[in-house]
């Protein structure tokens, strides 16, 4: 490289090109380098480069209908590179996409006006640095941090295949036949995520998957030399997907053909690997890590501009030819489908009024009617189950009512309890795309951000693995809150209680991890009961993501007729056994498998006459959610005598025992041993517990 | 598959195999079996597939002394598929492997006796149930968590070429040029920190590093047909590396003919692709998910000893033959190795005794005399400098003073300014392993790893990249601290402070995930001088890993004449301004960018006439290791009235401001905007703090 290629290049060959093309996409240039500009900050470099790729696979390709933007047979457009923000910003302006809200009710104005364009990166503007889903219309996901939206994609090629086979009847329209393209780059391609996702799309032959790899040879150090050297195009046929090239990302026509070539394919996805120079057309800033990350500086804007044959006086200029071109070439490519689309579902309506119903609470993200009254409900019994055994039957019977709630783990079902086991419950396989087992493999981080994927496009997804290895997945276990998405992560083994496999695989900040994520709702239930609860609050949440602890040890099922029922749970927390004859001397809070410690505590204290209370406290978050008198009447200020009992961490319990509260926690990493001489050694034991509740009434006392 | 290959080829082929060899295999398969069975936990299927793979590259290759198991120039064998750490145990036991305690001395006794393997997963043994680091003398790196060991392999192997290159002289025997084997598994394969490990180690052409892959086909949820279908090795191949096959794991001679074109290999890293039969022998349970983590069962055994013909009655049996073969056939062959490298060792010392001090200070873990001398320091600035450029001049100035200081980052040197740009310190390649500039690529998840297998090397590494991007490395963050490396992970751009990139980009949680980590001491200094003291701290400690967290933006730097010196960081929090003219009506807590916030409120209440107090706290671990006394001088418990001021989430400032103090921190992700406008949106205002202090004072007052 080293030199641009010729400028004269940028005029689209193919598909019927002219010259309004060019000046669309000198256009989204321009508007690229005139909004980081005008922000002081973002990346005009990869719109540059790829504007004329974005630009062939909208005008011909994408199945997208700029006022009907919610369609659900629409193909996604991934910004796997997020930083480039800009140049789908471009893209949905050029096309005229208009505004979606909330509520899913069009607001009249554009998805991306040119004054949302010079409002670039500023407060609640609806062009942020990276794309944020549910920010602005026609963004599909939220991309910027690496690989992601690599990963997301094949969630979304998922549910493509998934939804088809649900709803696509004999007609000749199918309800679901949509394709997901996706922009991507070297971070992504460097990303171990991306791997791990692209293997999983390889194997299960997803072809209505195409991923356009940006191959600029420009990372921030420099160039990729320095660190990437390999034959990407190789390692992807070892995954099992066709590879193409485009030697140059300006041929519009080579583009189209290789984006040609991905439709015909139809057993297995397609990288096309695409040659650019990252700031094209820049004389002095192409094809260097300057153009990446920073303004081009209004001198380098002005020659690059004159490169283009640009007025280089004209900011966020969008010539009058331009202005409706892009728009009026997709629909009418795309209005016809639509159409047909419509005439369709009206036809399976009438023929399946129920299934269609179902779509619309898919879409609207609604349960079916009578979907929780089947809670599962568990005798008392001292012995007890494990919660990921009880967590197993509770999904179960919700997945036999709510016909689009599937998932899997990351090759531990066996272990995490979470396989669906009734009749039509198959595994989702390139054979059966209908069935609900994903059999995600080894691979935690793709796991969350294919689940993302998934709940992007209107499915219910779960995904299981260990809780240790939540920190594989965290990326996406983030994404997953900061869009909003109500995908349920199950995370079993999730204490010493892990036993003999020690350490590593002994989970301890992990809680406090997955308590940290704003939005996220952590549930770590007591016993079987709490564990059906637990999934009723996270699969009736339709905006936030939620994670269920369990255990891998049997826990007591608490004695409901004798101490409170488990719905208390809705609230985060509640008085599980209140003390008798007065207010209560100390409270023991704990969650998940140690509140039948505390209750064991509780007991052997009220035949010492010491009146305890128990607080069971699965979830944090919804506590939080409670008005103040209802956490008051739980924890009463005036009663500081707290014990805190949970297997992890000691990080946040001040909060709920105070300052001077005793918080019987891992202070430390684990061991390997059996569980009951880690407990010992803990000091999880009723003994310890006991005589800890004793110095909290002591010291209290002694005030 | 399905059926078992003959037993009659467990005989060993190849390298003057004997009856004695497949005595030895046989023994490493049934201590397996037996061990898993008495710990009634296990996994016993790998080891008795892979006991030929392991005992052909013990006895024939690893260039492994069993009495200097501390050998510097040792070949490194990292078990990446650690659940199978019976065939290590096996192998350490059969080689006769001497231990050596955490003070590097010999205690005269094995390092895994017979007892030891009886011991298996029981409290404190040396066996426990994944290979645990400081544990077991032999054990090269923690594994469990599956593609770690892969990575670290890299780290382990680049160190090789790092060292040869600084310590090897013009002699026949070099210092350093030992070599790296690994075995891992599909999970290994299926994980992408593999992936990216790989192709760094391609890139890198390590050919000082073979994986031998064992390519059971069985996962846990069944045959990897239903989530792994890739073509590895043709991946492999385009990362670079040179593929190899062995169709049958107990083909020794394959193995061994395959171990010496790795061997023979030197401009590329080395992929063995190892056909195997997971649960070999048992004729119930081979080939099956059964096999792979539970024990056989007793009936199981007995039927599997009687297929090896092996006293079915026997357990944890090592034959008399057995006993001292291994062992003998590896001191046969490496100890003239070890005495010739012992010689040159010798001749160098004399040579260049500067150097080989050098070299016994790495393996202590010592630094250079005179070392933290050069601590640097800068004058008060109200403009100041991002805490990023500071750390990145004060990190040179170490580096210069200590040679095997080296590191990089994750493709953002250039905004996390962490480059070493002193004469001398080059790039990390292929064509100079003398770097000192590692390019890891956009390659987070197995940057740490990596960076864990340096520091298991001798080598003092650090790592850099964006706050939030900890998320993609969280795993390896942990390894480091469950093994005590010294490891420094510098993480910049470290909350809203990022400013337009966003939400995706802006750190809310990650600061309580890394103080959540047992082990870890977390420094966000507040201006350019507590910098330098938080790196001091970084290199100070030789038993646990830093992250030293950093800001994007400008941040004043503190007038130290007015305020107390910058050295209290290393106490974790220090008084930096104190009331004048009695105690302190309100205590601010700030850490890193926040610090001045608090500086700046403090003297707005000083003029009128409020008596603050201004605790700046660096660190939270550190602090907690004072005594109480000066915790209490710090934060005296008599005055609740306080303010943590913070910009990350909420979670465990309770801990120091108590349940009714204020916490000015963030409650919700961030919003692309520039920088001042997030803060002010955001509360972090001299007024906002001053009117929370103002609170705190009249709510204390009213009690």
């Amino acid at each position: 490289m080293g030199t641009s290629p010729a400028l004269a290049s940028t005029i689209p060959s193919g598909a019927a090109p002219s010259g309004t093309d060019t000046l669309a996409i000198n256009t989204i240039r321009t508007l690229a380098m005139d909004a980081v500009q005008q922000a002081n900050s973002g990346h005009p470099g990869t719109p540059m480069a790829l504007a004329p790729v974005g630009y062939t696979l909208w005008r011909d390709f994408l199945r997208f209908h700029p006022e009907q933007p919610d369609w659900p047979n629409r193909d996604r457009f991934v910004l796997s590179v997020g930083h480039a923000s800009m140049l789908l910003y471009g893209l949905l302006h050029l096309s005229g996409v208009g505004e979606i809200d909330a509520e899913g009710e069009r607001t009249g104005r554009p998805a991306v006006s040119l004054d949302d364009i010079k409002q670039f990166r500023q407060m609640d503007s609806r062009t942020p640095g990276h794309p944020e889903y549910r920010m602005t219309t026609g963004v599909e996901t939220t991309t910027g941090p690496l690989g992601q939206g690599c990963a997301n994609s094949v969630g979304m090629a998922m549910a493509a295949c998934w939804l088809g086979d649900r709803f696509n009847g004999g007609g000749d329209t199918p309800l679901f036949d949509y394709d997901v393209y996706v922009l991507c780059g070297d971070g992504d391609m460097m990303e171990g995520i991306s791997g791990e996702a692209a293997s999983m799309a390889g194997h299960l032959k997803l072809a209505n998957l195409c991923w356009l790899y940006d191959n600029n040879t420009i990372s921030i150090e420099g160039h990729t030399e320095l660190a990437f050297s390999e034959n990407v195009a190789e390692r992807f046929r070892g995954y099992g997907w066709n590879t193409l090239h485009v030697a140059d990302a300006n041929d519009t026509a080579a583009i189209a053909a290789a984006l040609q070539t991905f439709k015909d394919t139809t057993d297995r996805p397609t990288l096309i690997v695409v040659d650019s120079v990252i700031g094209y057309g820049s004389p002095n800033k192409h094809n260097t890590a300057a153009a990446h990350g920073e303004p081009l500086g209004a001198e380098e804007i002005k020659l690059t501009k004159r490169a283009y044959g640009w007025p280089e006086d004209a900011n966020f200029r969008v010539p009058d030819d331009v202005r409706d071109h892009l728009r009026d070439l997709m629909i009418a490519r795309v209005a016809p489908d639509f159409e047909a689309w419509e005439a369709a579902l009206a036809k399976a309506q009438e023929a399946e009024p129920e299934k269609i119903d179902e779509l619309h609470r898919m879409r609207r993200g609604k349960m079916p009617d009578g979907w929780d009254d089947a809670v599962p409900t568990f005798d008392a019994d001292a012995k007890g189950i494990a919660s990921r055994d009880a967590g197993g039957k509770v999904l179960n019977a919700f997945a036999a009512k709510v016909p689009w709630l599937l998932g899997g783990a990351a090759d531990l079902a066996p272990s995490t309890k979470t396989k669906l086991n009734f009749e039509g419950a198959g595994s989702f396989s390139a054979q059966d795309y209908a069935g609900r087992n994903v059999h995600f493999g080894i691979r935690e981080h793709a796991m969350g951000a294919i689940a993302n994927g998934m709940a992007l496009c209107y499915l219910r997804p779960y995904t299981a693995t260990f809780m240790v290895f939540s920190d594989y997945m965290k990326p996406p276990l983030r994404l997953a809150a900061i869009m909003e998405l109500p995908v349920v992560f199950v995370f079993t083994h999730d204490s010493i209680g892990v036993g003999e496999d020690g350490p590593t695989h002994q989970p301890i900040e992990q809680l406090a991890q997955l308590r940290g994520i704003p939005g996220m709702t952590t549930l770590r239930p007591a016993d079987a009961n709490e564990t059906a609860e637990a999934w009723k609050v996270a699969l009736s949440q339709s905006d936030r993501p939620s994670s269920i602890v369990l255990s891998r040890q049997a826990l007591p099922t608490v004695d409901r007729s004798k101490y409170a029922p488990a719905s208390g749970l809705a609230k985060g927390a509640y008085v599980l056994a209140d003390a008798e004859g007065g207010a209560p001397e100390v409270i023991l809070v704990g969650t998940g498998s140690e509140v039948s410690l505390c209750l064991q505590a509780y007991e052997a204290l009220k035949q010492d006459g010491v009146r305890a209370r128990v607080v069971s406290m699965p979830s944090w978050e919804l506590f939080e959610l409670q008005d103040e008198a209802y956490r008051n009447e739980v924890l009463p200020p005036d009663q500081l005598a707290r014990v805190a009992v949970e297997q992890a961490g000691p990080m946040g319990w001040d909060r709920y025992v105070g300052m001077k509260g005793a918080k019987l926690v891992m202070n430390s990493f684990g061991a390997s041993a059996p569980i009951g001489k880690l407990q010992a050694k803990y000091g999880f034991t009723v003994d310890n517990l006991v005589k800890l509740a004793r110095e909290q009434i002591a010291l209290r006392r002694s005030e």
